[in-house]
This record gives structure tokens, sequence and C-alpha cells, in this order.
């Protein structure tokens, strides 16, 4: 099935990191495939770090998304959890920045209100909405909401890009460099 | 010149990124080279881990280095700022994971205390340390100490690294799998 736009999303934690891939004809989304990476069996941070870097890039590589989609909390328990869910959101970043592919994240509560109209869904109510509006069948339906939450990203991304212009949280990279092409940097050699 | 071993280090910031190069023979460490990353033009902090990605990945391909070293403050200021330094971390640490090439934090402390003797050293005394000991003429030193910051990383894990067992601080991933056999998981595919 060939997509006009193909959109990933991500929700990046240090113990199971989610993915949805969403493919775009039109105005119709589809789900594409979405998972889970597990982290938990990984004492060490480093194998952690390597092992998102390893199965994010894999999967960049397989499905060749246009634009990345992140769930970003901007305020956390301590600073040293929130180091290493900075760490571990660089390390999934890279893949995609690897390919210069753009970013944008968004907020938890945003990406509950876009699927779902309320802010202060469930992660339930974001897996049932997700497999209504996207028709998905019972048995693709996945154990961990992590991969629901990270569909929702991208579902989330879908909706307000093709608004005239992003009403919250943080703007792409591409957006960015649109609207400032003087700040490119000039190419080295 | 050939190197036995070619360790990179890195002091990663949000404003100014340091790097410094050590090439070993024997017993005897090196300066190849050393420098900063300007991450402060960029605006966006898009744009500063993409332009972190782009100048590591390239410092790794150019020198290919065979161990990096991360000067790594474990406490921080607030959560919002340990995020972004975080995500620096690791987009750094990916473009190193990317070449399967392990990574070995130092808290600030340690690294002062290796090069200097003393773990409350300034800036500026550990830079003088490294010309003395490196002999590094006048003109080869850096304007900006976030370059022998990183050189003293690099400095620290090859004292640290010739010790029959790192004393302090994390052990580096390739030391976890060395004790860990086990817990090296299966190579999909």
């Amino acid at each position: 099935m060939n997509f006009e736009r193909i959109i990933m999303g991500i929700d990046p934690g240090t113990n199971v990191m989610g993915y949805g891939i969403l493919g775009v004809n039109g105005k119709k989304p589809e789900l594409i495939v979405m998972g889970v990476i597990q982290l938990n069996r990984f004492e060490s941070h480093y194998l952690r770090l390597a092992r998102i870097y390893e199965r994010v890039s894999g999967l960049v590589q397989q499905y060749l998304p246009d634009e990345l989609a992140i769930e970003a909390p901007f305020f956390g328990k301590n600073v040293q959890s929130m180091l290493k869910l900075g760490r571990a959101q660089g390390v999934a970043m890279a893949a995609a920045l690897a390919r210069d592919i753009p970013i944008t994240e968004y907020p938890p509560l945003n990406i509950k209100k876009a699927v779902t109209g309320n802010g202060q869904a469930s992660k339930e109510q974001v897996a049932n909405m997700l497999k209504h509006l996207l028709g998905i069948p019972d048995d693709k339906m996945p154990a961990l909401l992590d991969a629901t939450d990270a569909l929702a990203a991208a579902l989330t991304h879908f909706y307000e890009s093709g608004k005239p212009s992003l009403p919250t949280g943080p703007k792409s990279w591409k957006d960015f460099l649109a609207k400032n092409p003087d700040r490119l940097a000039p190419r080295r050699k």
C-alpha cells in the first residue's frame, strides 16, 4: 500500500517505548503498525538507550516516515528521572534527525484532547477512540497502552498539521526553518 | 599519525558542547583535537539537537574513536532544564551508539580529581593541568573551557580504564556486557 504521507508517533519512556505509524491518503489516516519497545529487561541505562536507538532507527528505515510526533511531558518527577527521560527522547529523536525527519512534540493533554475531545481522558478512552476512528480490528489492538498513546501522538499531528497554524506546543524544526530561512546554518564543506 | 586507541570526550551542554579527542600509544596520551560546538545561535531546541547530532556524528566519522567519555552531572537545576540536557546528551550518545562505541560517564568531581588531584579545582586549573600533562602549546589552547572540560573527560577515561576496576561512577556498556554475557539480547533476524 502506498501512502502520500507517513506519520510516526512515539511515546518515549525509559521502561517501555510505544510507537504507532499512520499512513495518510488524502484526508484519510490509516493504521500501518503499532507496538512497543520493551526496555524493562535491560538493567543498564546504556543498553536501554542503545536498544531505543536500534529499534527506532529500524522502524524509520523500514517505514520511512515523513514526520515524527512525540508525546512529551514537560514536567516530571525529579531531575534524575527527567535526565534519563531526556536521554531516551534524545536517542529516539536522533534516529529521526539522522534522516532529516522533522519532529513535533505534543503535551499529553493536547493529545488526549485532540483524539477524544477531553484532555483528562484515560489511556483506555484514548485507545477506544483510536479503535473507532481508525477502524482497528480487535486482534490488532495492543496489550500495552504505550502503543496506542504513540499512535494518538501521530493522529494528533495529522489533525494539527492540517490546521492553518499550530495553536499550542512547540513548532517543528521544518516549520522553524521555513519561517526563518536566514537561520539555516551554511553547509560545511 | 596512527594510534592504538582513540578516546573522545564530550562535555554536553545545551548552549555550548565541548569535545576533546585523545590518541593513545602505549601509556602515552596525546591531544588530537579539541573544540566546541556552538549552539547559542540556534533559538530552536530542535535545531540545537540536530546540530549536535550532525557535528558529533561528523567527529565520530572523521576520528573514529574507540570509546566515548561523557562529563555527566547527575543533579541539576530544574526538571525542565534536565530534560533538555538529557536530550542533548542522548543525541550525542546516539551518534556513538550508531557505531557501537561504548560510552562511560564521569561526574565532574571525578574528572577534576583525576586530572588535578582536587575535586574542587576550577575549570582554569583543569585546563592548565591538561596543558602541562599533554604538552599542549599555547596556540592550541581553546578560548572556551568547555573544550578542555571535554578533553579532561577523555583523559579521565584513559586513567580510569587502566585501573583493574572502575572505582566510581557508572560502568560502560561494553563493561556491562563483558560481565553479563547472558544479558545480551539475541540478535533479531
